[in-house]
């Protein structure tokens, strides 16, 4: 059956997360949650293509603006045709020749064909009756390679070479398959750790989340010395020396700075120590991981694009990789990265909360554990307790574990309350 | 005297220069010029501010947009105490902790912030009666060092550092000036190598160029070999053995690729070989500059901020510097890098061309030369003959040399001839 894209409709959705300081840390003191939203329309009204960017409020105006500017490029194109040849569709949308000048593969242009490269595999998923993470196990090697552009990749990872990789990993899919349906994909939670929560909030926030299944948890730090050092103490006192926690800087540091900073938080035995530093000093990553080893260093939702994960990787600047699924061009470039984490044996640990992410990035832990890791060892995703009621089909999580979405699509469609209460106007 | 910014005016200006083929290259295939401009207003008619960055087509629209989002931030604000604290300036364009996530300092949102950084200077600049060159060469250290956000730069250059050098590099000033007074500063054209001309007006081209006075040459390359190895020889002929020409292949070869094709044009002896590969590709350049010893490896002009020439400086990744001034954050980034450059000793030769470049890196270069390299050996600036028409203040060229810029200001004011015919309507 042919499904052609008719039009589009676009959504300036803010949830006003900044009154409660959920989402804070020390470098966005007062974030609201935003997507800029992306329905893609058919002749038929069964068949919609749902996709998202995620953004912390304002600013969220010019992702909506550069989603109209680029899915003018998708408006009568055939969706069977564009999935069939996977990288054309990520191409269509970052290889515009005047277009790509404003990123290229970076900053608002690419957030935006984040949304659209995303709804686009939503419609072929619903048409196709799957779940994304379905529709990309069932795949071949061959097929899932397809999807990929190795453009400026091919000194890290040729085709072939993915090829291989790919087909080692095929190796157990089924059993993996049933552990997913039994038990879900491990998570680590944020709920706990804001910067914007006091003592008492942050303790009570522990043991709540302790009590209903994790066993990962993850701290704001870098404002104030002698307040990370008081908070962190809460955190160890509340979970015990045996549950795992990690620090998130939120890129607060120079890099002398974070060697120094990190030494200072080595008695509470992070699991990892997240965005020390600016988002794109590689060379600063990688002079920081060689100081506080064996602390790991971990980032990735604001690494724009898999060029600059692939010399993170390369240098090995990270440790965990913390890669964005509307940050990152969208499913295809996404599929790119993991395949780069494997070739670099780095575990993906996918950055979610906000708004939205969590729906995506269960989708890709899951294509990671049956597709290509074939481990869930030492990895952990994302999971953050709010803004789920805005979603059609929102995550579900049991004993701090995302159970396997049995929705057709990519997850991230909003309700139509959520439309009508929260569509940005100035 | 207090001035303050009552509001801006925004404008979509594109020129249709894809007709021509002028500007012409592998992965632009056919550019239209244009510039999303801004002019900020005070209450006086006499005092305004310009500022513009430069796209190529489709996609200025966001860059607009982005204007309008971050212009907000200025409106109401005393010139004169945001130019005391000239990182403050750069902070308040760059550092709103909501805008912040769709850059940061990348892309769109920072082609943005450097229209307006620009223009405050720009206004700043009119209001002293100086040109922007002058205004910072009048500088003493100390001030040209507050210029600069040294945030994630201090492994690499500290602000002491940078006052030092900066110390040093003062001896001598009024005599460069003199120099700068009677023949400019020197330049280089891509005028004649436009992938889109034939083997005839490249032919052409470069006799007239000649007979004006260059001896600097670049031609793009890097679509087709034959064709590459061609046109090589024609200019070589046209030229004779002892000009310098130059290659620029804007990001189509993959690290492997690049190092194969630049090796089948060393018969020609580049002077130096341009953006062999991705942009963002830090880890990718060194490697090719390790291949291809001694030809030298340049790039810059979608080099997006600091910390990505902080590190292509720190790996050697590249030996010619070609910053851009407004794909970094305007002038207080630009200088910023100018720095940084001193400090590993590598060439500036800023991106040029387009609409306006030239008007702004004039200014840079001239700046660079007086203030920081103190010379202008091993360096030459971007030219492109195209499109001055349309600005008050245009470039005045003389025997292939950039003649001292003696308007107050930044010189990209536009004229309202410019306004009115080239204003963009969908």
């Amino acid at each position: 059956m042919s499904i052609r894209i008719t039009g589009f409709q676009t959504f300036d959705l803010r949830f006003p997360t900044s009154q409660q300081l959920d989402g804070s840390d020390a470098m966005n003191p007062d974030p609201d949650y935003s997507a800029a939203y992306v329905v893609l329309e058919t002749g038929s009204s069964e068949i919609r293509g749902h996709g998202m960017t995620f953004t912390i409020g304002r600013g969220n105006e010019l992702c909506v603006a550069a989603i109209e500017s680029l899915a003018k490029l998708l408006v009568g194109c055939d969706v069977q045709q564009l999935m069939q040849e996977p990288v054309a569709l990520y191409r269509r949308l970052t290889g515009d020749s005047q277009l790509r000048w404003v990123g290229p593969e970076k900053g608002v242009i690419h957030l935006a064909a984040a949304a659209l490269v995303n709804a686009v595999w939503d419609m072929w998923a619903r048409q196709q009756g799957k779940p994304i993470w379905q529709l990309v196990a069932d795949m071949t090697p061959e097929q899932f390679v397809s999807c990929v552009d190795f453009r400026y990749l091919t000194d890290a990872v040729t085709p072939g070479q993915a090829l291989e990789l790919l087909r080692a990993a095929a190796f157990g899919k089924s059993e993996r398959l049933e552990q997913l349906q039994q038990t879900g994909y491990p998570s680590y939670t944020t709920s706990a750790g804001w910067l914007g929560y006091s003592d008492d909030q942050l303790r009570q926030k522990c043991t709540d989340l302790k009590q209903r299944g994790w066993s990962h948890f993850k701290i704001k730090v870098g404002r104030d010395m002698d307040d990370d050092l008081r908070r962190c103490s809460v955190l160890r006192q509340e979970m015990g020396a045996d549950a795992f926690m990690m620090v998130d800087a939120n890129q607060v540091w120079d890099v002398p700075e974070a060697i120094e900073w990190i030494e200072q938080l080595r008695p509470f035995n992070p699991w990892f120590v997240e965005e020390p530093t600016s988002p794109d000093d590689i060379l600063g990553h990688q002079a920081i991981s060689r100081a506080v080893r064996p602390i790991r260093i971990a980032t990735g939702e604001m690494c724009h694009n898999r060029v600059m994960f692939k010399q993170f990787m390369q240098a090995d600047a990270l440790q965990v990789c913390q890669l964005d699924c509307c940050r990152l061009g969208g499913v295809n470039e996404v599929l790119a990265v993991v395949l780069l984490a494997h070739r670099f044996q780095i575990p993906v640990c996918p950055h979610a909360g906000g708004v939205g992410l969590c729906e995506y990035v269960q989708h890709i832990s899951m294509i990671d554990f049956l597709c290509v890791a074939g481990t869930t060892e030492g990895r952990v995703t994302e999971y953050s307790d709010h803004l789920h009621e805005h979603l059609h089909e929102p995550v579900v999580m049991a004993n701090g574990h995302y159970q396997l979405p049995q929705s057709p699509g990519y997850s991230v469609r909003f309700t139509d309350e959520a439309l009508h209460g929260f569509s940005f106007s100035e």
